[in-house]
């Protein structure tokens, strides 16, 4: 390969998103009623999402067709392009052959809207009128306001109250495209008014803004509820990522020995993984690090076992890799992977052993990044910079065996929002979170029992 | 055409950039200089040029080759990508097809860098060191930034001090990539440290900033001076996009009737234009609208003259549209169209009547940048917004007409570090300005005495 980039045309985007349900030796554990114990059915979830992404979370189908609506706002930003970052090979004289995958070109900048305009469509199509969901940083928010634009729905974002004071251009953002943005706990909610009466300055959380988000949802009729990672639809919805990535590396005549995403729920890692993992389930040698924060260490750090999606114990109850629902992350700048549990389908994966995990500090991974933009050019978001620290380190490695060894990561998304945070890097003053122990082992003290 | 968008491979990415000089009916006035009123010559330029741009300012070759290593960085971002804005044409309702060039693609965010990594590539290979150069909002300081890293080359901007502290994260964006950035004035120049003692509150302006960085770059062997927009060679480097636009266009099978670009000192509007003017030389049907901001209005209601290009009269007289060196434009959201001339080739096709210009009010062009937003996706810079605004009004003119029309026009960058400007619009709070008659008469009436 000679190009700095491999692009797709529009005709060769994929048509269909790989679902790897179809393919895992060993299916990942039901999801269970919490009042019950018992697996829920679709008429549980009814109320929060419409009939055909509740039929996509449970099907076993290995390819599902993308409508043709959305492959048209798709083309808007997609095929993102694959880069070959020789720039950064060369910063590192490592034999290694790194590649990555571009989301930031999404008009929200990141690879939310691959799922966010899927999602807005199912529920287009079946006549809901209104979305609401919550966001932190507002990575997420900003891919639902503008999926919503596009479809003429209206949008509500909850959005912890911090981070609506801190970055509000990132609201703003989410305004432009015609959402509403409250900050949470707000006075539109029982959960929020009940919070507020309790303590007035509650800065809010995520835990808090999917209450009012369900809670918004579920009682009103024309609305329904919209999550950004996690849940099996999300995931595959991402897997468009993965699938271009296996066609731009196949042009480039080259294949991965392994895949790098960064994990905070599990879409983006899914979303470049998946479509590779079901070749090492045919037996071909190919490895797969997620990369999660030491702030924040589901995977690496948590238990396997049943536990709520959310602070205030509303959903279903999910088995998966978790710090215990009730644990509060420390403040990084990485907000899209402050999420105490992990998504089912990345969790059972690494409990079968066929991904890998690693955790790593914040000045570590701002290290790498900053050496990745003073190479690349692009200034990654925070949350894509932890795959880079690993990238870096699997090349340093590959160069140390004096072997060569092709890496292949996504660049989730773009930083242009998270300047605050290079900032504080450049001039020495970026906090570096370790392992919380004891929050930890009091979080997963509080795990439901599940007989 | 089908396509949302029409790509080019790197392959197919110009290997030349296009000079107007060539094929200009008539040659642009010669640049003077100011002390002796006689054609400047190369030596007066050398001490903050290197020789191969000032042979680019005045040469007549109609084609220039892009050097390898400056092809080598576009291609981290080149070619940019054409869009049929569908989305726009139907919320119209215009039979017009709308047409895009979209330059936001690059790390920095603007087309800027298509010049900035040029510039930097040639002072490095004469041996330069360091770059010093001025920034008001800071997407020219951002873009020579990064193209500065990319060549290993110092660089040190003074940034307008109300931008400094208003914008702090175009100046964190230019940190990363590397540069050293102070808000100006400074204590580092005679000039900066003469205004400050006579201003210490001073706010800064461009032509204060101009005057720090060029007297920085006269006064140290190592380093010279870098400007992103009015002179000859930087409107060169700018070709590239209507070069590979001409060849989008024909791959969508289409040919504009009319091209649009925001104008403020005039890089990105040449760079979109010129290499379709060379048909209008040749006596094809074609229009070109240069569109600038009510608040600084200079093809509009200036006055065709020799000027300076800076409020210190440091620079040589240039013969173009200006409203006088001391004219201060309101402080518009659009930073880079606060000029207040016009580059010499730009100002002589308008005189020539080869292009016609727009002035367009604040209100009215955020406007249409948040129908954009909301069709297109993509959030437009403030400086794009304006061309956006007239790009809508020849659509409904086509549309009351009943008349198709193929209208192309740059969207210059992404409105990412503009977002305070949208919040405003939506509040309902956004200042407009008019043409301000008196300070213009007060700004030309200081206009130097040219024999």
């Amino acid at each position: 390969m000679d190009e700095t980039k491999v692009q797709l045309s529009e005709r060769e985007m994929p048509r269909e998103w790989y679902n790897i349900a179809a393919d895992m030796p060993e299916p990942p554990a039901p999801v269970l009623h919490p009042g019950t114990g018992r697996p829920i059915g679709p008429a549980d979830l009814a109320p929060l999402f419409p009939m055909e992404l509740i039929g996509q979370e449970v099907s076993q189908e290995r390819h599902i067709p993308i409508p043709e609506e959305v492959q048209a706002v798709y083309r808007l930003w997609r095929p993102t392009p694959l880069y070959r970052a020789r720039r950064l090979e060369a910063a590192l004289d490592t034999p290694a052959r790194i590649f990555y995958k571009y989301e930031g070109t999404s008009p929200a900048g990141s690879h939310k809207p691959n799922t966010a305009v899927a999602q807005a469509y199912y529920n287009k199509k079946e006549g809901v009128k209104r979305l609401t969901t919550e966001t932190g940083a507002g990575q997420w928010g900003s891919a639902l306001a503008m999926a919503c634009n596009f479809f003429g729905l209206e949008c509500k974002v909850y959005m912890v109250k911090v981070s609506y004071h801190q970055k509000p251009y990132r609201r703003v953002l989410m305004e432009t495209w015609g959402a509403q943005v409250v900050p949470s706990p707000s006075q539109d909610t029982n959960a929020g008014r009940g919070i507020l009466a309790q303590a007035p300055g509650s800065p809010g959380s995520l835990g808090i803004a999917i209450s009012e988000a369900v809670e918004d949802a579920a009682s009103r009729e024309d609305t329904k509820y919209s999550l950004g990672s996690v849940l099996n639809h999300v995931l595959l919805h991402q897997t468009i990522i993965g699938r271009e990535a296996r066609a731009q590396m196949e042009k480039a005549d080259a294949y991965p020995d392994v895949v790098i995403g960064c994990a905070g729920g599990g879409s983006n890692f899914a979303g470049i993984a998946f479509p590779f993992l079901r070749d090492r389930f045919a037996g071909r040698a190919i490895r797969f690090i997620a990369v999660e924060p030491e702030a924040c260490p589901s995977l690496t750090r948590g238990v396997y076992a049943y536990d709520f999606g959310d602070t205030a114990m509303m959903t279903p109850l999910v088995k998966m890799y978790t710090l215990g629902h009730t644990f509060v992350p420390a403040g990084i700048h990485a907000g899209g992977l402050r999420y105490h549990g992990m998504a089912p389908l990345v969790s059972a994966l690494y409990q079968q052993g066929a991904i890998e995990a690693v955790a790593c500090g914040q000045r570590a991974v701002f290290e790498a990044s900053v050496l990745f933009t003073r190479t690349e050019g692009i200034v990654p978001a925070p949350e894509s910079a932890h795959a880079i620290r690993v990238v870096v380190d699997e090349a340093l490695k590959s160069k140390a065996e004096g072997r060569s060894k092709t890496i292949l990561f996504n660049l989730s998304g773009h930083g242009h929002f998270d300047l605050a945070a290079y900032e504080q890097y450049l001039a020495g003053e970026l906090e570096d979170y370790s392992y919380p122990v004891e929050k930890v082992r009091e979080a997963l003290a509080t795990l439901p029992k599940v007989s």
